[in-house]
């Protein structure tokens, strides 16, 4: 397992992360299969979406910001339920198909680290999976 | 890594894909564990529900599109931000049991592609992974 | 792959797994990689979240119910629904990083049965997955 670290800049962020997780497979032998990625964290979470237009992050983060809103009359006394609740929803974990070592994703998709209680230093756990022969 | 083409017929449609997967496994030798099920795209998933009654999938595409509305003041100029972000509620991929290159599901569950900017043509990613012995 | 069994106890109700998901493993030679946590089910998830205060587990549960009502002129005629849309939001699998055997979460992160039409007796059902070398 590979570990990598990120900062975020804001509360709610999709930062894009799949040049840095593709840098970061340089120190495996290349294989043919599966990359995990997760979030050790429970207000920050990871999606796989367009990265071309940095508008369509930008609608991400104001829709989910909308859809769970911060203050709802949570009980939880850290006061970040929202955060935990956006990130359930987008999950904590991907799987994206490689081919010898290079991520290779559908032509539009990249890979963000969702965050939900920044700014905040996270990190992503790297793990890859060999496809049956 | 095999690749299977579907086309869509609405602009949101949960479209019933486990026998066109199962069918596509013929392809390959039998092993147990997993099957990765990939949509390379960013407006349409995956997802697994109920499949006995239809109606199950047309009460999931009313909802998700009553809980992104298509029209929202979205900044993407694309006009289609909704479908993005619908896609990352569902998620871009899934991973089903497999048993002797069966699909081994529970009793009412099947795999959907989840459609959120139809009509279109579709392509979904199925990558073996074997069971831990 | 083992299955275990669970018990909900309400209609909607976020159950932590995590204890006896890592008590089943002790059937399994230690391994590094990933164990898959499926829920065979259509009206009831899997998720990771924060155990340590059960206030967040019923901040979810209430922000779910609330983002995806009970009765809301659904078509299917089970009256379920609500619960089945909320499994796929939450989805019915994770992949949760094992180092030896023993699950490897964020230091914050526990593993939750998401029961949505409890209550109801459940599985799991869990796939050990080798890390590649």
């Amino acid at each position: 397992m590979i570990k990598i670290s990120i900062t975020t800049l804001r509360r709610t962020q999709l930062a894009p992360v799949t040049r840095e997780i593709q840098a970061a497979l340089a120190a495996l032998p290349p294989w043919d299969g599966l990359l995990h990625i997760h979030s050790p964290h429970t207000t920050g979470g990871v999606t796989i979406n367009e990265q071309a237009d940095p508008d369509v992050a930008a609608d991400m983060e104001k829709a989910l910001a909308k859809l769970i809103p911060w203050n709802d009359h949570y009980a939880h006394a850290e006061g970040n339920s929202a955060a935990h609740i956006q990130t359930s929803l987008v999950g904590v974990s991907t799987l994206v198909p490689v081919r010898r070592g290079k991520l290779a994703l559908g032509t539009w998709q990249g890979i963000y680290f969702c965050e939900f209680d920044g700014p905040r230093s996270r990190e992503l756990w790297l793990t890859p999976i060999r496809e049956a022969e």
